[in-house]
């Protein structure tokens, strides 16, 4: 990242009910990469960097943090809910589709925010992290994809969307180690 | 409207702090154009069509209904905010701009709901009401803007605005007691 | 305009076939205000500053300037086409509807150039240049509306756009002059 | 496809330069597409079906076919121009990313032409054919990306995009016979 530049770290979906083939699987993963994720939060708190949460929305169509965690909570996703639901200082966005610029306000929030670079957390990494990547890099958003921060149903398809997002997005999608030396 | 074309109500910015310059004339005016946005809601769930609020999220950047209920309720607005309040079954969006289309869901939903018909109702008038009704008349939605369902600071542009939308985006700007022919 | 600012020159559905109502009226105040539009062209020439013209598309769906042409030249606009029709080194754009925002690369291309100050001329005035006003707000752009570059078919119509302009989107509508200043 | 659905055919980025590490490859693969592609426009001129060229515009923010065409004429592409340049019955736009939907009008001709089911091919498969299946998928049309109709730098990048495209966006990526039956 050059001097001037200002990060952001989205984390997308990770309020999810896991209620979907394989979900199961997907909340085990999920479970894992939360705790990287937790430590990037940390660290963007200490740097006062903006940590964006960015979240389906399960056909509520309801701008409604409260509501949406009610639905989501169940036995798969429960733990994991508990430890990473937005604080009150966090940006809470609902998203209709998958990627986390389509039908919402975050490039406007990003501009307002003069952030240029992204850190995309989240799951599922061969969905919705590689939709909004896409969109990412076509807004001329520099990107990082930290390997230790996605999961996908399967270990391949993470594996091949992380590689699609380092060749043709150019992302950075070393551990999230590389982070703390931004 | 055409017997195959399905309507639904948008309830613009009516949870609204007030606090701007002209801020306690809107919100007298506010008070008055209440109950006729509060029939048109009753006769929309009669007919089971979607009542959507879509309102400014007063830079809390928070899809959080509770969060913004909080932040607008003062002595000009309680008194509109408890009557007008969003129920369970209403959707709710946010939006960072002007416009209802611009960086929201609004178009997705109203594609997922099949609606081909706005009635537009809330304030100002000829700002985000007539921002939103350029946007729909874009994307090819007819409108209705019930003259007695918006009120602007100043009249004489709250009559500009209604007479454009009449003669530019081919509004009805007749009073509200029209849609319950519909 | 501040030091850092840099301004893009948007001429607004000027090839046009001036084939509707009030269309010949029209076409006599755009004759008008045509010779300030190519002035305030050479002035951003002389200043090395971008010349944009975004256009409908008069339901050709061709992204071809010269079907364009050719379809818009008429008694009523060969004359203006003639003297304004975009040069080699201008950008050329069309548009599917009124605002030059809507479902066009408008706000990439000024993103790309850095612009981040519109001078809009075109017409109609109270049309597709209020809603690219509009639209050219809700995006953060500082604004210029030079009321000698705009026209609609009715002058009370192109007043009162105009003076929207200046009260909600905070333009400046001073004649053209005071561009050569910035 | 359903008795009630209309599909269009889009022609991704034919227009091509090759002027990219791995372009003469990638031109060699698309002149052996291109007869696929080329007998699609056959069928969907027979069925009255529309053909919307969508391409990228080479830097020059120009929406003149002329210009680009010219631009982009060189001995690894000419023998395809030639062949699979737009008729003037062709819609025909440009884009200034990779997705056909982002900063375009596609999306509104689409709405017009109410069309539902989009065949997909160009180039490359693995890039702008991918990002525009995603963005349809999320606007909710149905896709065809008839296999023997697009091409990647490597067959193996290939390969996996219309995988995705086939499990992410239940695309049904046939060869382009089965469109026949459509």
């Amino acid at each position: 990242m050059k001097m001037d530049q200002k990060p952001a770290l989205l984390i997308i979906d990770m309020i999810n009910d896991f209620n979907f083939t394989h979900g199961e699987i997907l909340s085990q993963k999920t479970s894992t990469i939360m705790y990287s994720i937790l430590n990037l939060k940390d660290y963007f708190y200490k740097k006062n960097w903006p940590v964006i949460y960015i979240n389906d929305h399960y056909k509520l169509w309801k701008a409604d943090l409260e509501s949406l965690i009610q639905h989501c909570s169940n036995e798969r996703s429960k733990h994991i809910i508990d430890k990473i639901a937005p604080r009150a200082e966090d940006y809470f966005l609902i998203k209709p589709k998958h990627s986390a610029f389509y039908g919402t306000a975050l490039d406007t929030l990003l501009q307002e925010l003069k952030v240029d670079v992204l850190v995309l957390t989240g799951i599922a990494g061969n969905i919705c992290v590689l939709f909004t990547a896409n969109d990412a890099y076509m807004r001329e958003y520099s990107l990082y994809v930290p390997k230790d921060c996605t999961a996908s149903n399967h270990d391949e398809d993470n594996i091949y969307a992380l590689t699609m997002m380092k060749e043709v997005l150019k992302a950075n999608i070393e551990p999230s180690k590389i982070i703390y030396d931004l």
